[in-house]
């Protein structure tokens, strides 16, 4: 049987993690590690200025004191003694779609398992006030059984994100170019200091992106975008050294 | 004057961002929006479960309690009510080569830049006992003139690695190809219960991958890498849609 390791970056107790390790019960031997506490936005951070922490609260489920990267490393090194042949990350409460994945504790999840050797696969579903994980884990049992038969090149993971309701399938994508527009919160303390919170940013995606994951989940479909950690932009390349002359 | 915001992760008192903000005076009107604490690794970032101060340290030189996005947003947002002509990162302690960059938070501050419409630059030095950040601040003036000279593509940034020493010249060149190993540090504390470092990870480069960031590196070149956020695995895209059927 594979062994497929399961994280997120919501936290052990979210209910999507485990949405997830159901959906991939039939396809290996599944061990969980996710953070002990909710790491949204984490991005690709490593934890490296103290030390962490595992606490096993039942069997194949831990949790680290740490980030969605934290887990996938120390489950590979301590929990599990080998890399897994599958990392999956989600079902996050909340779609991360386009240029905005790079934020994206749950997407870095699946980065870290390329990065480690094996393929990775994120799984997200839009922010909604009440969460049905049913057609996300079984989008996500979908492709990881493709992936677990047929692999990944080395170094790709996969983005998955999901529309509400029942999908009208699975669409392969590219990842949408965004821009943000930052949104700040200012509010005053009750001693009289400004205070920030960062806001959620403006939809703001450009239509000229051909089939992106972006268009897909408006469309209704579910969207499977291959990803790689490269981001070299190679067409600047022959530019940027004549400007460097 | 163009107006450039200089950024890092090492915080607000780290040497390499004053380096950095005296080579950038020269072609513009600087201001300084640092986190004030160490924020090596934190990646992409954001804080979104708790509220950030700005704390004025002097005329143009701010610390914010968050990560390097973090300070990218409210500078833009409320420090300098506008988006700048450049966003600059770093001199980071330590390089950022290959597919490790998106732990970086030093990397992290230019693709920000880049996200919210502006080009941006990150700017790294091996890491060493005693830093000269000298010829890394040359390096970083001489690509700011150029990008403020010739602009950069929408969603473009550059990843400036620099060698010790004084460099042989600038090098073009693609992000390289990586996997790591993960180093885990397990220890036992005085109660006798376990707990874990993550130790830096095995310089396991692929030697395959032409001219590259790490290649120039070691060659004696600093190496100046245009990228983008775009991590779809274009090559990925057809033989995932036959997996899929």
């Amino acid at each position: 049987m594979p062994l497929i390791l399961v994280t997120n970056d919501d936290g052990v107790t979210s209910e999507g993690i485990h949405a997830l390790a159901d959906a991939m019960k039939p396809l290996g031997d599944v061990v969980v590690v996710a953070p002990l506490h909710e790491a949204s936005a984490i991005g690709h951070a490593l934890t490296l200025r103290r030390p962490l922490r595992i606490e096993t609260l039942r069997e194949n489920v831990h949790a680290v004191d740490g980030t969605p990267t934290d887990c996938v490393n120390l489950a590979c090194a301590i929990i599990m003694k080998r890399i897994p042949d599958l990392v999956v990350s989600g079902i996050n409460k909340g779609w991360n779609l386009g240029d905005d994945i790079t934020y994206s504790g749950t997407v870095s999840g699946a980065l870290e398992g390329a990065l480690l050797g094996t393929p990775g696969i994120g799984v997200s579903l839009k922010r909604m006030p009440i969460y049905d994980f049913g057609p996300s884990a079984a989008a996500a049992a979908k492709v990881a059984q493709a992936v677990l038969t047929h692999g990944l090149p080395a170094r790709t993971f996969i983005n998955i994100n999901v529309p509400p309701g029942v999908p009208k399938g699975l669409r392969v994508t590219a990842q949408a170019k965004r821009n943000h527009v930052t949104q700040i919160d200012a509010r005053t303390d009750p001693r009289g200091n400004a205070y920030y919170w960062i806001e959620e940013a403006l939809d703001e995606y450009h239509p000229d992106s051909g089939r992106t994951d972006y268009e897909a989940v408006k469309e209704g479909y579910g969207s499977v975008t291959p990803l790689r950690p490269d981001m070299t932009a190679y067409e600047v390349l022959a530019p940027l050294v004549e400007h460097l002359k």
